[in-house]
């Protein structure tokens, strides 16, 4: 299971995240287009660092909306929103070209990427957006009890998938993440770490009314806003290659 | 001598120039990229249009100032102005692949173009950002007294040049263009069509102070404001043609 | 019954309706604020020319949404709503002040004037903005079947409210605008000019299901886009003239 | 001598300073408009804190450039500037009134601050701009060997100028801050402290030539960056209280 991490979200003047400590860490990175987080000069340094640790790039365009960090929903016309995802793509794209880096894969963020997990409206345009681009992009989205038609969906436009879980929040049974406003919504540390485990071993998490909600995930979502973020990465990566360990050694 | 044309500039509900009827006279069209002018929305209708009408397309990247246009000189850092030139470039060249056009040069939109035109040092951060972006692209500049100057310096980038004349401008003996804040700046259109005979005949202009300087322009920029300016895109298409009939009866 | 109408919606090198000629003919300028239209240069000249044909102004502030024009939905929180409103009446009503001209009332822009007459919470954190913001600011909203309602509600407030109609929409049985997707949502020239009449004489439309639906106006909303809608606004101003003139007649 | 700190520099997402403990210890704060830094939340939230300590509050207006901060010279016409100016006093101090608080100066920022110091041209549009806003404010500048030019040109406009030192900058001789470029223009904690000392009993400052030149300062410019910098202001605090308490005693 590879760890994904969202990256580049500095702008201008403000810092956001120790990028530098997480790209060390991480497998594939979600970097900003310059539409909630990130600008031209941020993307060059997120790339360049990406580069260097070898990291896998995604990008991760937004809702056009700087001041709310692509965390309202807006409401767009599918035609606004393909052209809106086909340019930030193409931004990163083209940036990471210069450095002689390929583009991975797309995962929308914040509002979009809540919107798409919520409305299928919605991720049909997201889709559409990504297979008209012309290179070999990925979607990158949530694993939740829809993940197979999901699957059949995306595949009807051709696009591959890569299903996400997320480490530090509680699932619904639907398996969607219990919105950060309820109690329990974000893990402590020990819950947390249970649940990369049962990822891992059972390809399962347990919900919020007791299930065991069976998920196949491809990569794990983690955070570099801090020093307690960075040290979680850590040990979630240190049970990945125990279990990686085990399995070889089976 | 190919015609090309600043497009793409319309902006959200705003609407700026006949897009529609120039990009049917022309042979180049600088799009706007989104930084002084144009949208995601608009890119992808103006590339619809060039495509449409089989015109050449370049990325017009300017200083980020939509409110100003582009129009007011911003102090950039060198890196700052080309990771600000590659995102452009990026954004329309990946917008471009969408609709399965190729993108053929760039031409730096107003202050950051008279500002490269006056200020070695930023002609040569603009050709540092057009040689390290990776797809052959041509650079679009004036052509002016220091055009073999300027074909050297773009030639240690390994970048190709693209000379543009102005049909309706008063050039001044550097071969610079009269600031339009002085009388007789901008040809009325017996001149206009004046400079653009003696420019396809004898390869020069006439400047403020009377002089003959020879110029050999690869390119004319013309203008799609209004039904006028239109009229005078046929009018000038219309002498080309001319020249290039008796240049092949000859 | 006042004449209002959407002014100072150009932005930098954009034009956007024939403001001088609108202004002539108007008794209540709604101005634009900045962030879905105008910038500090449009509303200088806006309020000089409000100045010059003493119209009553107001702000006419909108969701932050420039390329959008206001008129995509953005999910705000109510506080968030608050000071974004706040911001924007502030800059107007300052610079109203460096022209020695007192801001009169707000009217909220495109779809937040929509969302607030949809959906009662908003329509509460626009009179929460405007109750708490230390001028004595009236509302401008539609006036609908719900009047009475409104009106109670603004009481508790402590705001009055400016009911507005609209000359050219055809109105559903709730008083609200019939979607500009469906036939006939806009009324040609006749039927523009029998609504206003019924509007004046009756206090009432007819909706879109032949129902007569009583409305006290204290304004009429009209555009000035284009040299049409300007001979509109003068055959709409003659015939308030007229019923102005028989009913001091009578 | 009274401290003064910009503040309220955070945007959206991002955090910039620590706000909360730097106010606890100043008398002015220069509070960012939203155009280099600062939006509506951030505004109402750092007036909110300016009330609870009763700071006195001035607007901190900026070139419109968010991306580069403010920090990037525009060449901007002097009516403009002017609205532009006039735009961001009236935002900051209508949302000032929201909170019973009155506005009480301006203070350009960053790049703008430096031209009006190196330029008597922009320093008279900022003049004319402070002087034509309808509210009693005053300039608040850096306190130069021209103190006697500048405040003989400010009488002219009617405004009163409020002169500032820096704490932690060498200065030339012409009594202007020494290029960060520079080594040493940026003291360390004793010659910062010396530099106080020498403001406050003998109100001269020794400049990087090693002559004293006389500066009248009505209050010194301090920084709430971080936890390092929110020390020194304690300690600059030190230093006022004990010079005021023995002048006192004197």
């Amino acid at each position: 299971m590879l760890l994904n991490c969202d990256l580049g979200e500095s702008f201008g003047a403000w810092t956001m995240g120790l990028d530098h400590k997480a790209m060390a860490e991480i497998d594939c990175a979600n970097i900003a287009c310059g539409f909630h987080g990130g600008d031209p000069d941020v993307i060059a340094a997120t790339l360049q660092l990406a580069k260097k640790h070898n990291v896998m790039i995604g990008a991760h365009p937004s809702y056009p909306d700087k001041q709310g960090f692509g965390r309202r929903s807006m409401q767009m016309q599918p035609l606004e929103l393909i052209n809106c995802l086909h340019y930030q793509i193409a931004a990163l794209e083209g940036m990471a070209k210069v450095q002689q880096l390929t583009l991975n894969y797309v995962k929308p963020h914040g509002a979009l990427y809540n919107d798409m997990m919520r409305d299928n409206a919605i991720l049909n345009v997201v889709l559409e957006a990504v297979s008209t681009y012309p290179s070999d992009l990925k979607l990158m989205m949530l694993a939740t009890a829809k993940q197979n038609e999901h699957r059949k969906l995306a595949e009807e436009y051709g696009v591959a998938l890569l299903f996400e879980a997320f480490a530090d929040r509680l699932y619904t049974d639907e398996g969607l993440l219990s919105p950060r406003s309820e109690a329990n919504a974000v893990h402590d540390t020990p819950a947390l770490l249970a649940q990369v485990t049962q990822l891992i071993n059972q390809h399962s998490v347990q919900t919020s009314s007791g299930n065991e909600l069976p998920l196949m995930a491809d990569t794990l979502c983690v955070h570099g806003d801090n020093e307690a973020s960075i040290s979680l990465v850590k040990e979630i990566r240190g049970l990945l290659n125990k279990a990686a360990s085990s399995s070889s050694m089976a």
